[in-house]
């Protein structure tokens, strides 16, 4: 049942059974950038949502690990691929308030070149810049991570980027760089 | 119940009664170091765990708000206080897998003096960086941000920082700056 536990002050999912409480906070999904020279290794997606559309390899955060390790292990369940990630890795990171998650991926240079797609995808492929199937990228936060990579790769110049991702009642969506002064509402 | 679900391959809580399946996922906790002038606002904890110490304003991201507002609001929440915030403001990232928590602090300046205590703390003060209660801080990952935060302001120089926290068996804690490569374990 639903109910607010003594002291809180939002209602959470509380069994009547154990008196356990489960508390639904924001969760996070954590993937790379696997890069091979000039080029990026993409998933197409075996699985709902976007079936067929190109993604990054990225996947929920599991308890007992670090993001960046569990965005390395998405990384090899989906591309069967193995990265070598730097310390400074962490890229982009884009809030998702309207469907409770929060997007992290890093920066990562493929180790060889065995990959192969894991049961999450149909097909993993390295991709040139001006290759890249830009109309068939699953996912905005994806789409948005590629731009100011390939973008910052000019410059070498990789700095972190964070952004709000509203989704429209329209299912529009808008992917927001923060970079004004925002106040407590 | 616990029992692997259909095509997962991990252990989740499961309700019998309706089915629905509790993922249990890393939580996030937000806060902000609000700066004033050359000070920075603590908290005295009123509540366990180390109620006394003195800590950054921060607290469970909740479902529905991005990471910055969440660490916006629980500054408002502890402190009281009101916070103006840059776009570039992501500081520090501590992974716990051991407690299947992260850790996001974000720079702010404080919009006005009209702080107070909530709830959860006993006090709120500013500090000077020497009059800091170092051996009184509530948690490793409050001081390793105090500690870069005081150091970064002699260059005026902010980089994102993620760090993994290892508790050990002795309950002694390790905090590593995640600054060498990284392979798939």
């Amino acid at each position: 049942m639903q109910k607010i536990p003594d002291g809180d002050d939002r209602t959470r999912y509380c069994c009547e059974q154990c008196d356990s409480i489960f508390y639904q906070n924001p969760k996070n999904v954590v993937g790379t950038i696997p890069i091979y020279q000039d080029q990026v290794l993409l998933c197409k997606r075996a699985i709902e949502p976007r079936l067929g559309k190109w993604t990054l390899p990225a996947g929920f955060m599991e308890n007992g690990e670090s993001s960046l390790n569990g965005a390395i292990r998405e990384t090899n369940e989906e591309a069967g691929a193995e990265v070598i990630v730097a310390g400074d890795s962490l890229y982009t990171l884009f809030n998702l308030p309207r469907i409770n998650q929060v997007y992290m991926f890093f920066r990562a240079e493929l180790a060889n070149l065995d990959f192969a797609a894991g049961t999450e995808s149909l097909e993993v492929a390295l991709f040139k810049e001006p290759d890249i199937p830009w109309q068939e990228i699953a996912f905005p936060v994806v789409k948005s991570t590629l731009e100011h990579y390939f973008e910052d790769r000019r410059s070498q110049h990789f700095p972190v980027r964070m952004f709000d991702v509203y989704h429209h009642k329209d299912r529009s969506v808008t992917t927001t760089l923060i970079s004004h002064s925002s106040k407590s509402e």
